[in-house]
């Protein structure tokens, strides 16, 4: 595996193997990786010659409160984590590297990003959309991979990839868990004892409005009503949103039908967590 | 030369010979292609191993109130000319092709553009390079080639190209010009007898400058005063705006020095047209 630091060197090395007829399957991640990176990888490695991942924790993501300064990192761990894996090449920039000057060109998110967790995160997507837009130019991906724990952001990006007609295959892949149903995420690590207790309650709620679905049940609002008071009442967290949505559109809906989200997000004393579940109802 | 209408065939058309492992010379236009236009196909051709061109008048930058149209348009002697100069791929895609949906993501041009055209015609490069980001998506070109007769427009691509990280290598050709000195535009035909010859005019006063500063002159007042002087006096054309410049950055100079931009854009009774020098000081 090939550790490359620098946006010239690592589009040459991707331009070289592109000439050489090579696919290359890419992901792109903030790093601190878990099991979920590590199947992406995997799925990476399964179909493409040559697999790229990124560790950048992007700075213009993140808002002035959010969590950019704590996010955890452990690049030692990570590029052994993807040695396993297989991987052929590790692009670990600095922020000056992918931000010398400021930008004088702006790539903004008009659609889907007023609800979930763009209600609560303004510019968060204008800043996903920037860093993957350079990103995509520097590891010239024939297919990108991308985690469906995310879903608004795997919404955001198939938005981006077809309204700009890049030339690369998005891949949504599953949502990896432990054991518990909790999500696997790099946050976890910030949860309390027994926050991590009460954790696998978010899972568990989705769980529930699942199956109530598949009883027959169509109004969103009892949905969002039975995960609200399943989590209000397991757990010591504060709800930031319940909602339920079309995917991958994100409009609302009066009934439940067609492909939809139920999707959440609530903060614990030191985390703030997301989960979902993408449903078809015929 | 094969003529492509739809996103698709371009795409996997590019990507085909990019797994060659070939060399793609990139022209986009609006068509009506003058020398100006053959110019830069020419360089494309002894740079590269294949060249394409495109052919679309963009809808999205174009103001309410501007030539969208009546912008010139005749495709079938475009296609001739291309031919004859052995251009490998006609782009030439209908707007509905380019704009299947109203956008959900928007590319904004935050610096550079609140001078020169940019000033009376807002939201122009905002189109520029939003159309500019999906053209280079899908004809994936090792080079792009721009003339310098719209000298604001090459330095914003610039800025779009490096801002974004694109792996495109972009090609400035210098501006073509009629034996009498006027810029070869595609707008041209629309100048009424008269107005054509008192065209020749805008370059003359661009030559006088450049004398003028030759002979020292490093005031951009007394600059912009000779060129609009020269201008009324000499035709009947209305003056949008002579402006000075540093060059690629549109800053603002008190006194001439470097890399500069002199820019002229005026208004006959059916067009605007637009010239400027780009001049080293020493």
């Amino acid at each position: 595996m090939k550790v490359i630091t620098t946006i010239k060197e690592m589009q040459a090395e991707m331009l070289k193997q592109k000439d050489m007829g090579k696919s290359i399957g890419f992901v792109p991640t903030m790093g601190f990786l878990h099991e979920g990176h590590l199947t992406l990888m995997r799925k990476a490695r399964q179909e493409n010659d040559i697999v790229t991942i990124s560790i950048f924790v992007n700075p213009i993501q993140f808002g002035p409160n959010e969590d950019y300064e704590t996010y955890p990192r452990d690049f030692e761990k990570d590029q052994e984590l993807a040695m396993g894996e297989n991987v052929d090449f590790l692009f670990y920039p600095s922020v000056e590297e992918m931000y010398p000057n400021p930008s004088t060109i702006k790539v903004i998110v008009q659609e889907r990003t007023n609800v979930l967790c763009g209600k609560s995160r303004p510019g968060h997507f204008d800043g996903v959309a920037t860093v993957l837009t350079k990103l995509f130019h520097i590891a010239l991906p024939t297919r990108a991979y991308f985690g469906k724990k995310d879903a608004q952001q795997v919404a955001v990006i198939q938005g981006l990839i077809s309204d700009f007609n890049f030339p690369i295959e998005l891949v949504p892949v599953d949502i990896v868990r432990e054991e518990d149903g909790l999500a696997k995420s790099s946050r976890n690590v910030k949860l309390l004892p027994d926050e991590r207790k009460q954790a696998p309650t978010l899972y568990k709620s989705l769980e529930m409005a699942q199956d109530m679905i598949e009883k027959g049940e169509r109004d969103p609002l009892k949905i969002i009503s039975l995960v609200k008071e399943t989590i209000e009442n397991e757990t010591n967290s504060v709800i930031d949103y319940v909602e339920v949505y079309s995917y991958p559109g994100l409009d609302p809906l009066e009934k439940l039908e067609g492909s939809i989200i139920i999707a959440l997000a609530v903060k614990f004393s030191m985390v703030r967590l997301i989960d979902n579940v993408i449903l078809e109802i015929k």
